[in-house]
């Protein structure tokens, strides 16, 4: 016995509403990632610590750990002060792709190392690699480059940031373990920190279509990713917004790429401008260059620049045509009337068995699948319109498709009340 | 996707407050018992039924699962009723030991499947195993025949008796999921069921010196247990008994062994005759011979008979001396008075560390280690009275048995006040 602690002590301690020392929260992920905690005894720990929670001493210890177990990027050389932005995930969520240029078009450099999507909400890198020739893979160096010379990079995230949290992420997808706020605090903010950003910024999604369907919920893993972030001296803020329904009018890998190119042109729906440039506000605000203004950058077309030299530093043509789908299908409005509800989940689920999404890691999915909706909630609709187009290449996959959306939408007489506000709170 | 339900969800439902239904429970164990369910699921579910308990419902059909998983034996054949004593565990808790004798002599068969001991209660099996020549191993027709022939049976459970709770258990010990009462009920009861005894009396310890340390945790726990054999129409009663001081004089294997003969002999320890004739009554009533009287059967020697020929047949030789450790140190009193309390876990540890029992499965005992009592409490005692005697062949061990005793002895200059009854309560 030379581990200076013992790990059934340790789960037990947890178990019984104790909390660990600083030197036993920093033994427990060391141990876990070089293999003395054994899977089978860190899904006990990870299932007691959904039951007990961490405090914040632990949890800032616990983030720290993970951190320490990789690698750690370096922007200080860059000519730019970076910054980024995380958002927790929601359907059609493509804001990363009109924000990322948008920011580095206003000086403020943006390394934005992303993931692919499980389940129904779509990964960033999925949708980038409906543009052909793109490639999600770049060297650290590469990267630096790229920021240095374009302003912003979309990337995959390499394997050496927070191996731990790689690890026990995979975990506690098998083990019902995923629903704990601090082991997604910590998750999300020991990758964001690793990755070196100089300031972050946190979209929380809450909602039917979101992980946290309670505000009470996203405020509380806000919060918590907000101290996190400043206990490791990172500036962070985080918009708590809504997703009970769907962000744009594309739900899909290539239709959400098209739709942010619209955005970059000076189009595109309202709500995904909206939440782009506020997102943009905060990042450049977070980053110490609260000056700039990036409505009038958006509107110049200078952010549609740096998107057009983003993607040709990975290898994709801008200019080329996104994949079509071979076949849709439409879901018409049933009856005249107002357009009270679209549910965000029902279409994330839609888009997903379309093949937009993955039910496995290891599942390819379609560049051109998903859903476009022909109106948002508060739009007047008549008998017979399309409210959602299906696309897929595989239309065996539009029954279940289908089914995804019974009782997603409802239309109503009477105008209905108005819409909760896009950003719902800011914290920070 | 062939498997009828998915264990993250049933991970889930469970952590999150709601019930499984009978089939999301057969599969359970099911799965887990041939490797549909990784060890890691089982675990964080072991953890997530900590919290959150099992209804009867559950408990019951959990057991039914862990017996199913293996084979069943069956003594309907035999000429005579049988019953079993189960103990959850205590400090020179030897009564198995004149107890399946007796029980057998006032004609009740005994089929006693045993384990070897953990931590600082002995096992069984390993007292047994003091006796030059005897040997725990015994086919199931070897066992059935030596019931028929001798009455009684003390040998090892084969593994083929509830694997499932084999693999589980063995899981629970290195998660920090034991201590889960549900879990330990079913534990304890589908061994018992699947063993195949008509009756079933259970000797719930409390105290310093058993598992549970509260009177009302071992309530709950008899109580469990005992339900859980009445649903699968095995009657069954536990009888509460104290261990917060040792059961007779001695604790460790050949020492235990020796004082279990003298019991045998018409001697021994008050209490470990009272408990020995209290469980005997219940087994015998239990299996339908409520009318036969232990205790002049234990008077004539019968019990004695039975003993002889039970170790005889497992080659074990009745009348070979047994080992004698090769060092002793004693402990003395420090003062004039009333030996007030003699602490049951801190004499279990002591012996434990002396040799008697392991730390991990693997380890050998020693057969002459222990620790034998010059006092039980409520005696008077003398300045200087040896109070403890310490034995091993290894004296090395000596200084950390010391250690394990600072604090277990309290010599008070009044009388102390009367002790709780032996057998504190019977549930059933």
């Amino acid at each position: 016995m030379t581990a200076p602690f013992d790990a059934v002590e340790l789960i037990r301690t947890k178990r019984d509403g104790g909390r660990w020392g600083p030197a036993e929260v920093a033994w427990l992920i060391q141990a876990y990632t070089d293999g003395t905690i054994a899977e089978e005894q860190m899904s006990a720990l990870a299932m007691a610590v959904f039951f007990r929670g961490l405090d914040a001493e632990e949890l800032g210890g616990w983030t720290r750990a993970m951190i320490d177990s990789g690698e750690r990027l370096d922007f200080s050389r860059l000519s730019r002060p970076t910054a980024d932005k995380h958002s927790t995930g929601g359907v059609g969520d493509k804001i990363t792709l009109p924000l990322v240029p948008l920011v580095a078009a206003c000086g403020v450099a943006v390394p934005q190392l992303s993931g692919r999507g499980l389940g129904h909400t779509g990964g960033t890198l999925d949708k980038l690699e409906a543009i052909p020739g793109w490639r999600a893979a770049l060297s650290t160096q590469e990267m630096l480059d790229q920021l240095e010379t374009v302003g912003g990079v979309i990337c995959a995230a390499g394997s050496g940031l927070a191996p731990a949290d790689k690890k026990l992420y995979a975990l506690r997808d098998v083990t019902g373990t995923v629903e704990s706020i601090p082991l997604i605090a910590s998750s999300i903010m020991s990758k964001k920190i690793a990755e070196g950003t100089g300031a972050l910024v946190l979209d929380v999604k809450v909602g039917s279509g979101a992980f946290m369907k309670q505000l009470a919920d996203a405020r509380t893993l806000a919060t918590t990713m907000v101290a996190l972030g400043r206990g490791a001296g990172l500036p962070t803020v985080a918009l708590l917004t809504d997703m009970s329904t769907p962000l744009g009018l594309t739900a899909g890998n290539g239709l959400e790429v098209a739709e942010s190119v619209e955005v970059l042109s000076g189009g595109g729906p309202a709500d995904v401008v909206a939440l782009t440039l506020a997102l943009a506000r905060e990042m450049l605000s977070a980053a110490g260059r609260g000056d700039v203004d990036p409505e009038p950058v958006l509107a110049s077309g200078r952010a549609m620049d740096v998107w057009r030299a983003m993607v040709g530093a990975q290898g994709g043509n801008p200019d080329a045509a996104l994949p079509q789908a071979r076949e849709t299908e439409v879901v018409a409005a049933e009856a005249d009337g107002w357009l009270a509800e679209l549910d965000a989940m029902a279409v994330g689920v839609a888009a997903w068995r379309l093949g937009a999404g993955r039910a496995r890691k290891e599942d390819p999915v379609q560049a051109a699948a998903g859903v476009t909706l022909g109106a948002k909630p508060g739009d007047r609709v008549r008998k017979g319109q399309p409210l959602i187009r299906l696309h897929t290449d595989t239309p065996e996959r539009f029954a279940r498709a289908r089914e995804a959306l019974v009782g997603a939408v409802r239309v109503t007489a009477d105008p209905p009340p108005e819409r909760p506000p896009l950003v719902i709170e800011r914290i920070g």
